[in-house]
């Protein structure tokens, strides 16, 4: 797991664009390091950068609560952070990650379970635990 | 290359969700198909998801000029789509594509190349043209 010291994490976060999405977001793909399969897409603030970077934890912003959200949290499906990068315009963020447990909500091993076939929707991703067990506790 | 009819293209625009990105605006995460690298992240609004999905080419729209954007346009790096997917909340994109030339405008495969390590970017994208020459015509 990758962790930062807070003189790095600073550094890093001042060289990142938060200013193209309206509350200082900016979009953050998460990858799985060892099959490089997309697992997510969500948003960061500056918050959630720091505490990703500190911790060694995907942290995003949730925009539907409006706080600060450690992926996993409720259901233990965490993300170790394996690498860290930045594209072009220094305004999205790519978190290669080990991930324990799944990365959806839904039960899925990836967020991208929707393919566009035909006019239909295909369920391409893999049903690996059931939600209403997991978030049972909540 | 995948290409859709225009039936199917208004089915599958009206299950996505265009509302929470200022501007009518979701995520594009463009991968590709064959390596699963991460080319680039970018904006589609209607008309480009449209136009995309029309034409087998990855169209975007550009928030810097404001207008619709044609991947490859001018460099000649256009990108042939192979999948289209979208997620749990339908509110983001993954086109899967075959690259024609380069995927970054400042000449790398792909445009997350920065690593972020000890307080340092380590460039960790291959540099495979000059972007002084390709965009020299415009």
């Amino acid at each position: 797991m990758k962790k930062f010291s807070k003189e790095y994490i600073n550094k890093f976060i001042n060289l990142l664009d938060f200013s193209k999405i309206e509350g200082g977001l900016l979009p953050v793909i998460t990858q799985d390091s060892q099959t490089n399969e997309i697992l997510m897409l969500a948003f960061a603030n500056e918050e959630s950068v720091s505490k990703s970077l500190e911790t060694g934890y995907a942290h995003y912003y949730s925009r539907s609560r409006g706080e600060l959200w450690k992926k996993g949290e409720i259901s233990g499906h965490v993300q170790e952070i394996q690498q860290v990068i930045t594209d072009c315009d220094t305004d999205t963020l790519l978190f290669k990650v080990k991930q324990i447990g799944a990365a959806c909500h839904k039960g899925f091993d990836t967020c991208f379970y929707n393919e566009f076939v035909d006019g239909k929707i295909k369920i391409i991703g893999k049903k690996v635990f059931d939600p209403e067990q997991v978030y049972k506790k909540q």
